[in-house]
């Protein structure tokens, strides 16, 4: 089932307009093209809203927020909500200093999100309005593990229920949950925690596939998941030994740009929770 | 006769001072220093004078713009003209807001470019003053074919006339036009549509090449195009099964970094219309 | 001795805080996970100090400067001054603009360094008040050679001395100095001048370093410019004749990921002096 949420990404080929941070923008760029969506990023006020119209998703990460593109993302994420445009949320670093999750707050409030993608202590942070995050990484006590699993996925359906948003947690286990049913994911590879922006890629990516799949955005979370974490195996596995963590990046998207619909439907590893 | 223009980047080693988007600039940084050029980054009302005066060439690309920034590119464009230095306006995404396309025209008022590069749809917003642009891509309907060929050579050297500019139009064939001449290049491979930032880089490199050729600048930009095609063309065969657009994109700067005068000289495809 | 202070980083995987350009921030993010440290990127006034409380070190990046980082810069290095963070200054560009000087001067007024990095134009912009600084590289006059070495020796302990910081420039050969001793470093590869942001990647590492070995901070700075100059001969061997300098950035940043401490003990080559 989930290949068709690929196929109609790269049918439809959507526009994904990205408020986002200069870190790992380029990658976040290289991966909507290599799905097969269309990447436009613009930050600036005055011109937010207009880009919105023309495109098809919003991708809204707060990796390197400033007063400039809080103004923008707010805008951005009214008029998509107005027009009826997929939005989805990373929220980089909430619990990291007040600005950010001050600003998570104030985006779930004024725009209504389809998905909100992070790591646990990111959503931790939404869902209790403090959390331990380590920077822009999860907090080792937060890990998500088989034993930990099932409170995770009920915090994970609780907080979807708070905010009425798909809610997707990545970690050693990737969780996507809204208010009813949890689909627990068990693609990917640690090696994925030793590049910059698997993270801001993969919202970027979600936002592509639920862009391009409205009428299901819960599963068309779980492929987006699914598709990344099998793209991080493969790089893993074309991995030679002088390889590192430079090489393993433009790995994960190259494999993006050849995943296609029934290789994703082959090797998604994922159940009911 | 194209490679003494290669030839001269690598001699001459021209400073470009780009004001430019965070997307794609640390390819357009790598692409410069690998033709030969020497590429500074600074996009500050305060400072974009100073960096213009000693800087040889000036790219000015709008991807991200905004108002802080186009008050630097308003400042170093008028120094570059007062001071005889080459100027480029890559007009990214001119039809897809008000604020890009008045900019657009700000810049083209204010500023005497010497080289406007775009894909047909930013040019034609340019030319008529709105356009169909798709994002940041051109329009399917606006694609350069075998068929559309006349016209457009003939529309490019209007658009040439009208702005006093070289006129680059890329896409599936090339068109470099001033108001009495255009060449057609049909260097390139599909494929660097799936990079971000291709054109981006293009233009940058065509900035070296004209800092650097300042007596002929109509053909340093069609040494320019054809060198960037030539090296889309090497970079495709270099292509593993396991390789997608992220590796492409390095190859294509690697294929920068190794061309010499005389591969480019041999492989350039172009032709007067 | 070395390759303890590599050991410290990987063991502790120190938080370091970047206030740094948007042309090389990928790749400093990359390296500093590469090396085993955790990057975050944050440069809003707003959130600079919350940020370096959460971080062991700041690396201060004048590369893009602008006025709003420039003060979220002086927030921040205040903040770690307070709370004995090690902080790196990197004066990208110092020489090449006043903008640049004299917030160069500034932040060293104002905040305490741990250690200042450039090439040797910045450095001597910084001694003298002006320099002749080539864009953001270092001038030809001023290349540091086995001929100018005692010179340029004899120079960097005395700026260390005045500026009460570890200064390091880098160059064909590598000075790392503190009133009282300097080290000459002989790893590297010209090649390094090739890809943007070489020196930015040392700097961004050399805050980890020291952030990891608070207690000696000189030795942790020889640590990192020898790791890196390894990296940069490790990268340089594993060229095949298709690579350029694009692939040549990436196998740099792989050649850190696989660095291991012994490799570093073994393979520095550095000299007091």
């Amino acid at each position: 089932m989930l290949g068709k949420f690929l196929e109609n990404v790269k049918n439809t080929r959507p526009i994904v307009h990205n408020i986002t941070n200069y870190v790992t923008v380029n990658g976040c760029a290289n991966i909507l093209l290599a799905c097969g969506s269309s990447p436009i990023m613009a930050d600036d006020a005055e011109e937010a809203e207009e880009i919105v119209a023309i495109s098809s998703g919003l991708n809204i990460n707060i990796g390197t927020l400033n007063k400039n593109t809080i103004l923008s993302m707010l805008k951005a994420g009214k008029k998509a909500n107005e027009l009826g445009r997929p939005v989805l949320l990373d929220p980089v670093g909430a619990g990291a200093s007040k600005l950010r999750t001050e600003t998570a707050f104030k985006l779930i409030d004024e725009i209504k999100f389809d998905v909100i993608r992070g790591n646990i202590s990111e959503i931790k942070t939404l869902a209790f309005g403090a959390g331990t995050t380590r920077g822009v990484d999860a907090d080792v006590t937060d890990m998500i593990t088989e034993e930990t699993l099932d409170n995770t996925v009920s915090f994970a359906k609780k907080t979807a229920e708070k905010t009425g948003c798909v809610v997707v947690i990545t970690g050693a286990i990737d969780i996507v949950a809204d208010r009813e049913k949890a689909v627990c994911v068990r693609n990917g590879h640690p090696m994925m925690e030793r590049i910059t922006g698997a993270g801001c890629q993969l919202s970027a990516m979600t936002a592509a596939y639920i862009a391009a799949n409205k009428e299901n955005v819960f599963y068309a979370a779980v492929a987006a998941v699914c598709a990344m974490g099998i793209c991080g195996e493969k790089a893993f596995l074309r991995m030679g030994k002088l390889d590192g963590n430079a090489s393993y990046g433009n790995y994960i998207i190259d494999a993006v740009y050849n995943l296609n619909p029934d290789e994703l439907e082959r090797c998604a590893k994922y159940e009911m929770r």
